[in-house]
């Protein structure tokens, strides 16, 4: 029964992902869900040995990288992305029993969520005041304790908190989608899959030009850059850490390549290599009839 | 009297960057401060002209670019930043008169400063609950109104409202700086210094290796990226747009040929180029050699 | 009247090309050829102010370069290239008065022919001895001198000495052309015509890649290079002068702008922007788009 | 007692190379010479399997790339370059027994060997008239047969013909070097030594930037091109064969790297990697730290 840490509390889209990884058939026998109360403590429950692996959020379709688990990745000891899932992201807005959109005068929302519903709070909540709220299911909380009228949450945490839902499917932006990946101790890659996702952070030199080095070794082999992120380093300003996803596995011929050339002139940390939630999202890159043509000639064959 | 807005409330790190400003004599005549509840509110406050420039905290040395200043630059009507200032940030930790930190319960956060005091919090009020706060000036506000014992804020807002200063000169990590920008409506640039920033945002096809093609323009040139910053279109999982900031002005010869580059190949917003606050940040590029070597031999010298 | 020195004797290819460009309305006047034993005496000419141009061949399509030519270009004073012709290449067997292919045993070529005739003299001359002459019209000469029995020229040289063509029309390389180029004293470029050419030599640092950069500064300008040739310094075994064509005119903006960018990391000679003589063998790189764009981001447009 | 081609005939600067070969243990028992009366004649031979091998000039330090030699090899069926050897390259003038340099009147040279001593016979010759020659032997030969006062040979030419030495060590470049290699069927290549030389022929699509493609797959990687060629396909005016030489070897992970890259949008013929004949012209270029490194991340290792 493996203890799977999760940004929490109990009701967050994170559980909800957790729960789709173990429909998924992720895990082997049944599940211990930990909550925690950052992404960071997450990982850190992953570090210390506490539980088998966490589920975190990675990025949003409409915010970009979260950024305390871009962070959380990049600093202490190396852990290693083993699966990722993707949530459709659209709130529900809960009140306590019996109340109405017109009795709400404050709203709690997380700040990542503010953001994806700000012009349907414009719009139908003109006149309340919105105040932060820990987490989406933070939000809901904060209603069933009374603190505020609403709560911007996800419908799992308004029925747990016996909740009045007022509005639900809020979503400013259309087919909003949120990742989130289940990170480890380092160990082996899952079997390369041909469409895969492989994620690396890098720490450059700071040469001009080292960051288009580095992207040229992926453009020169035709592999597809997904994401690129820059986070300081929190030493001096204009010294960043790069984060790289790319299409394709460790395993892949190409891609193994690349990671060797960023190796020779840069400090490379491989985060993972794992199958992608997104079908046809990755790119198969078959070098076999290179590798073949190479040994032919190492063999010193007339035909080659 | 130019009416500014800025990020407030009254007692904001943004506040005390304007008065910077003010001081340094970016404006002609006496400023008449407007507090705006955002960073999206400050510069809607220039697009509707009810300003004539907004002050806006656009990058942090800690927590990196501040994504709503971002975002608010990137959509909407082309502005212009005409100027940049920098603050070292460290916090005060504000609380009732009186009181002590011993008392200290509960903390109000803006959350940006939380990442940048998160160490000193765990070590000093490891027993506290942290909140988040509007912003570092509404910490403080939440601190009189009552809702919290004490509150990560700046000097400047504690003594406006006639709170104790628990601590001062709290950061986590040292040197920790934010940098500001003034932004107006598009406008021809302030005078090339030989030390001055330069940025765009670009909104590139979804090409494989059309980002290595647009920092190549910039690499091939010898002008250095100060900055380079993915945020999402919104539209599709995995679509972006990229601010890039470089040394240099648009009367530099080759940054005037780096735009014009981009501008064959990609939609580029201009956010203008301002003489950077930090000296020796910047690099002159002359080209005056190259362009008169090619006048030459325009002209058919024979010594060319 | 203007005197023009070209690679001799009368009857090369070279006179012809001469002749087609008078033909054209190259010259103002009538032109008095002069005959020169190379291409480096006919360059010399030029430089030492005894004719106003000289008309020398500079590429071939079988044979490619003609080094000799490349190599007086890139050396001495810079002189420059105004205009260009190309020939249909095909030569003509001329023996003496009355003779037949059976009587030939011996065969003058300039040895640029006979890579061009090789497989013509194995079927049809399997059994003449070949030796080298000074030139295709020199060929011609030799057989009048009664030093061979035939020789590969041109029909222009067989005609005016008298001897007989052994077979005409005769190349193994279907459709071979050579290109031949008027070269002066340096002085403006002829027009742009929206199809030009414009070539210069590189000196390059012996640095690891700076060729490439080189080449960079063209394709990443989406200008196509026509010709790359290296060729030995002669000073130490692996250091090369290079020698770049290019489409386009050194008034076309963006070849300018590669032209300054080449001076800023090497030594460049220009050789010239002249007309193509291939129809549409150039491409027009306009950038007015461009330009104005910029000069509306300088105005401070809102709209730009 | 194998059989090894030369282009001849005896006396040639090529059959010194290939005595300095068979000086050096490259031939496994005593060699048996075969004359051929050109490059492309002794590369047939090894083609049709009537010798082992052949041994041909491939560049000169003043001259640049031999084109018979890089043409011969570029077509036909693939041969493999195994070996290479240097000569300084000085020219005798060759005269009848008793003549003097006051007798000259006409002087034979290849053309290859004019280019190297025109100074020269400028200065001291400057009424001769110089014709061309088949080769360095054959300007000896034809001062045997009486057919010019003179030739421009080599010391061996001269003695083995009994021709007295007018003038000898002339060498208009100081430090005038000629390469041979010897080239044989396609088979294994030589061990690598670390100071190895490899080379190929590409055939590019017509697509701007292909060139510089291929350059970069080698600069990306640290590996130094020491020569770049090109020559005309002899089907289209413009269009080329790039014969580029790197330091390295085939067995050297990132060559081969360089090489299956290549292969994956080019035609690449591989002509050899084979010891440098010169020390230290070569440099191994390890990547035996990338390649653990990466089975270290495969295998999951948390200190990777």
């Amino acid at each position: 029964m493996p203890r799977i840490a999760y940004f929490g509390p109990t009701g967050t889209f994170t559980e909800m992902a957790l729960a789709q990884l173990e429909a998924a058939g992720t895990f082997t026998g049944e599940v211990e869900r930990i909550a925690a109360v950052s992404q960071s403590a997450a990982l850190e429950m992953v570090r210390r040995g506490e539980v088998a692996g966490a589920v975190v959020p990675i990025e949003s379709s409409v915010e970009g990288s979260i950024r305390p688990t871009m962070d959380a990745l990049a600093l202490g000891d190396r852990l290693q992305v083993m699966a990722e899932t993707e949530l459709d992201v659209a709130f529900t807005i809960v009140g306590r029993p019996g109340a109405t959109l017109d009795d709400v005068r404050t709203v709690r929302a997380y700040p990542v969520a503010t953001v994806q519903v700000q012009s349907w709070l414009d719009r139908n909540l003109p006149n309340a005041v919105v105040e932060p709220a820990a987490s989406n299911a933070g939000a809901a909380e904060d209603v069933a304790a009374g603190l505020a009228d609403a709560g911007v949450s996800t419908a799992l945490a308004g029925e747990r908190l016996g909740l009045t839902a007022l509005a639900s499917g809020v979503a400013d932006y259309e087919g909003a989608r949120t990742r989130f990946v289940l990170v480890t101790e380092p160990g082996p890659a899952p079997a390369r899959t041909g469409n895969d996702r492989t994620s690396v952070v890098l720490h450059l030199d700071n040469v001009p030009g080292s960051l288009v080095r580095a992207m040229t070794e992926f453009a020169t082999r035709g592999i597809d850059l997904t994401r690129i992120e820059s986070r300081p380093t929190r030493k001096e300003f204009g010294t960043y850490l790069f984060h790289l996803d790319c299409v394709g596995h460790i395993d892949d011929g190409l891609v193994a390549e690349a990671l060797k050339a960023l190796h020779r002139f840069s400090d490379v940390r491989f985060l993972g290599s794992w199958p992608s939630a997104v079908p046809g999202g990755g790119a198969p890159m078959p070098d076999a009839d290179d590798t073949a043509w190479l040994e032919r000639l190492r063999r010193g064959e007339a035909g080659a």
